[in-house]
């Protein structure tokens, strides 16, 4: 048996996982980040105790931690450089303090990395040797696999998917980069879009949605509108769906992968999102690896992230 | 030693090759492509048979060939599927054919993938153990080195960096997309965007340079412009290092290699180039990667076909 991890800034996720990639019940409690890396060590050590005490009452022993988190850190080493949705996380060496407090060998890696590990091994990535895998959230987060092993370049900051600029004019991204993936395909830059366009005076039903309070725009909501073919909203996911397909095609260029997947709350929009944004991409890509390459919704959706970190602990 | 060929639409480059990756004396010799696949490869034959002699000649034998092709071709197979600079060359397995002709092994790569890999090897990205390797001509081609070996993609098709989009409502490009990075990097694109600015009537000593016919403008003649500081050459050298610059942004953020390569003619222009390109990148790509980054001018020249060509056939 191994143990995943999946310890974001909101909720550490974790569960048993089989050497074949099945994993037991999913569990979750709450991070609280606030209370600081100590604290938050303690909790994840917690969470591997439970899980120890759970294999034992089936006879299984652990092998292995694997552990994917919020933040980007230096895999090498295992030390979290530095966590923006994690306060106090400053140089803090995860995985042998986790490593040392359980008596386990641990491994850590970044959360995009991990999830996008996890659906390839048991989800939609399932037997492709290439792969390429987005998560459409709060930001747009990426992984690749290349030869069926999770490709992290030369310093672990490989896959930045969404920070890959697709009109070096275009709207601002957070990182300092202009016209970047996540600029127009995240949750946040979906609902500053829309926002914005509702501000100039368009009618929609979301108006109604929000019962008149911007604040209350929810990517879902503007899914939500879409279904009811909504002209604001067909013509938001329209765009979002453009500039996602445009950045698919150059990730076909690149990587002639057998197989991209979408995860995240925006890729539950299913056909909604997927039929714009495989018409595009059939118009502008080359052929051959184009109609090799399969654009799919990821299907282990929370599960991914603790099946991912599992398979670090495999290797 | 071994033989490595570099087989392009206007010349065949061939040369011994020892194991370290020394090219002895570099030959050349007219393709005549337009004789059809059947002269062409006896050609081939022939070159394979003059070096087997100079070898013989210095006592050492031949244990391998590889060869670069100027045209997309199914790499496990060796089969070279269409090549626009290879008049008639359809389904044609050279491979199998050169290697049936000659009595030893061959192996078959694209030119650009040869090209990268030979640089790799012997030449600028030496010790690397990520490279990102284009090839700025008449196209911009490109190659992938991950983990010291040559990333082809599920089909071999991968690598194609002159097509990653940079704006999706910029010039058309010969691919059938717009703004891929050979709309605005490549010689062709490069004099085709000069063009239109003089034929708009701005002053420029390449009128000169030209005297007066806009069909003798090559990318040559606009860098020898931009060295006397002509204020048109220096706004187009200008406009495709930005481009170029936003392309190796991306690559940064994908692929976070060790190095970045250009060859090719417009290389050629150095610091002309390289000034401007670096700047873009350090304003827009994460600092840690970049600064990580070298990007550099390939060295090998004309020299890196034949002996990526070769270390393929040591693979």
């Amino acid at each position: 048996m191994l143990i995943g991890i999946d310890f974001g800034g909101t909720n550490i996720k974790y569960a048993l996982v089989t050497e074949a990639g099945d994993a037991r019940a999913l569990k979750s409690t709450p991070t609280l980040a606030e209370q600081g890396p100590d604290r938050v060590i303690q909790r994840l050590t917690d969470c591997v105790g439970e899980l120890q005490a759970e294999a034992k009452s089936i006879g299984e022993t652990i092998r292995g931690i694997g552990l994917g988190v919020a933040g980007p850190l230096d895999f090498a080493s295992g030390v979290v450089s530095e966590a923006p949705n994690l306060p106090g996380w400053r140089n803090i060496p995860l995985r042998d303090r986790l490593s040392a407090a359980v008596g386990l060998p641990v491994q850590v890696d970044n959360d995009a990395n991990v999830a996008v590990y996890g659906e390839w091994w048991r989800g939609a990535g399932q037997n492709s040797n290439n792969m390429v895998g987005m998560t459409l959230g709060t930001g747009v987060g990426g992984g690749i696999i290349i030869n069926r092993q999770l490709y992290r370049g030369s310093l672990g900051m490989a896959g930045e998917i969404g920070h890959v600029s697709l009109d070096p004019n275009g709207p601002q991204c957070g990182c300092g980069g202009k016209g970047c993936l996540e600029a127009y395909a995240s949750a946040t830059a979906m609902v500053r879009r829309t926002r914005s366009l509702m501000e100039s005076g368009k009618s929609t039903l979301l108006t109604e949605y929000v019962a008149g309070d911007l604040n209350r725009l929810t990517a879902k909501l503007i899914h939500d509108a879409c279904k009811q073919q909504d002209r604001l909203a067909v013509q938001v996911m329209g765009e979002m769906a453009f500039y996602l397909g445009i950045g698919v095609v150059n990730l076909i260029h690149l990587f002639n992968p057998d197989v991209i997947t979408l995860s995240g709350g925006m890729a539950q929009a299913g056909e909604d999102l997927f039929a714009p944004l495989r018409r595009v991409v059939e118009e502008r890509a080359f052929q051959r690896p184009y109609q090799h390459t399969r654009i799919v919704q990821a299907t282990l959706v929370d599960r991914a992230g603790v099946i991912g970190a599992a398979r670090l602990a495999l290797d």
